[in-house]
């Protein structure tokens, strides 16, 4: 079995990269349906779930809880719960047995033992800007400014997600088996060769 | 023009990705022959050069010179005579036109207005350490715990002297288009899915 896990800063279009590597290398690509199935387990709300996880409540919570994820097992607030069944719906993905390719959900951390190949995807922030005015341009009518700050809010949520649960240092390259660099670049077109660059690593003997 | 430029970490295998890159890419590698030049336009001697650029003859310079690469015109010593020779023989090569990889020597910085794409090579700490043991297992019998202290030497002086160009951040991924971790990796495998890559890149709209 192999595993990718994706890690993006917002706006990277790290997303993208991960439904395309799902394309080309025919992996199941998992997204919107892990929201649904931690919604079933913690039986909240599905745009609840979605709220809590995507948008960045987490500044509230102390971030001492780190390492005694444990603890968790008692729920003592909704966030704790939902990160148990968090955990417990990735695992059983990865129990499953298929390929597949899983953005953010802190996938790399709790899959950590099946030895997944680790990607973030990262941009110069003028380029994370574009990406997302684009992509909204029909939607929300943010300056440059207030986008950047969307931006800046998104990912610190997502670096603290991350040590909460015990994670390696979000975005630091150490964390992962390969990082790029999507300024300028056009996702589609870069996909293959992150492709074949994961093909061979899986293929010069690391754990399948 | 296509240039590549190869920063690394040492014992993390990236001279090698860098000959491999420029052998699958029908690429001019250029190695020894800008130490070569070096020592000709500097009159110094090549061994010497080489001493001086590779060891990390470096903590003892003034960082602060960080931005003034100009003041460097007017040679005050040894160290600011051959990185005035490095610059002027790595522009040399780009005004070639051809396409290259160039390992080291700052070219990332010094070519920044090439577009080169630059790679940054690195590994954890047990690779790097069984890397460099392997490669010098007929040579000298350092022990490990020696040649961490070499890999951590060597590695900081890498840091400091791009810094003394005025370089981006030496190691942070921001000041890289792809970082590769070899952790594990047979060098020879995975060049193939590097090189697919750049070309991507190059051929998604990338200056040239």
């Amino acid at each position: 079995m192999r595993i990718i896990t994706i890690n993006r800063e917002f706006g990277s279009g790290g997303r993208e990269v991960g439904k395309r590597l799902a394309d080309v290398l025919h992996y199941r690509y998992y997204d919107s349906e892990i929201i649904n199935a931690i919604s079933l387990e913690s039986n909240m709300d599905e745009g609840y779930v979605s709220s809590m996880l995507e948008s960045g409540s987490f500044w509230d919570f102390p971030i001492t809880y780190g390492n005694t994820f444990a603890s968790f097992a008692e729920p003592q607030s909704n966030l704790t719960r939902l990160l148990v069944a968090e955990r417990r719906v990735i695992l059983d993905i990865a129990k499953k047995g298929e390929n597949c390719v899983i953005v953010g959900r802190n996938a790399d951390e709790i899959l950590h033992g099946y030895h997944p190949f680790k990607i973030f995807v990262y941009a110069e922030m003028h380029s994370k800007i574009t990406r997302c005015m684009e992509r909204e341009k029909d939607g929300s009518h943010m300056t440059e400014k207030e986008m950047k700050k969307r931006i800046e809010r998104i990912d610190s949520s997502r670096r603290r997600r991350n040590q909460l649960v015990g994670g390696g240092k979000w975005g630091a390259k150490e964390s992962y088996n390969l990082c790029v660099n999507t300024t300028g670049c056009e996702i589609k077109k870069i996909v293959p060769g992150i492709a074949d660059y994961i093909k061979a690593w899986f293929e010069s003997g690391h754990a399948e």
